[in-house]
């Protein structure tokens, strides 16, 4: 529900594109993906979402969830913060640069 | 944590730019809104919301949030449902056009 003014931190929408796995695995078989790349992809998101989550306390962020598509590339990081300028800090450190970042603050 | 490969439906986001209230309401003082304008614009996002929930059913479409920055006029809407195709014909029938589409298959 609508949380303007209530909330202590800035949420933060970052969005990257990385090289899509159908890039670097082929073939994709249709639409699809096979499940054991699906699985590797998967993983190595979650993997980089655990260097954020690792350092996310020297600036107070909060990384909230992390979403992607293998296919296309596109990664998106939702993260609660005292800044936009203490998640880009986090992202750096992580050596995960991004192409877009947004603060939040309306939420319904 | 990775969902690739449980999930029945199909995550979307939807992103786009509307006219931001900083172009609509002046003056807006330093980065902050004024509380009465923010309380505006989260009721209007709200609104918004409703319009899109109120039909989603119909497409077997489950709307989990939406954000939105009153100042750049960014929203950022996060479905599920079978098809980004499904979403899009919510979105149409609600009056919601948005400039970016993206499935989001991989969660962590």
């Amino acid at each position: 529900m609508a949380a303007l003014g209530g909330r202590r931190g800035r949420l933060v929408l970052t969005a990257a594109r990385r090289d899509p796995l159908s890039r670097r695995v082929t073939p994709v078989v249709g639409r699809g993906l096979p499940h054991q790349h699906a699985r590797g992809h998967a993983e190595a998101l979650l993997e980089a979402h655990r260097a954020d989550l690792a350092i996310q306390a020297d600036e107070s962020v909060d990384f909230k969830q992390a979403w992607a598509d293998p296919v296309t590339g596109h990664v998106f990081c939702l993260s609660e913060g005292p800044s936009k300028e203490a998640v880009q800090r986090i992202h750096q450190r992580a050596e995960h640069p991004y192409d877009e970042i947004h603060e939040i603050p309306g939420t319904a």
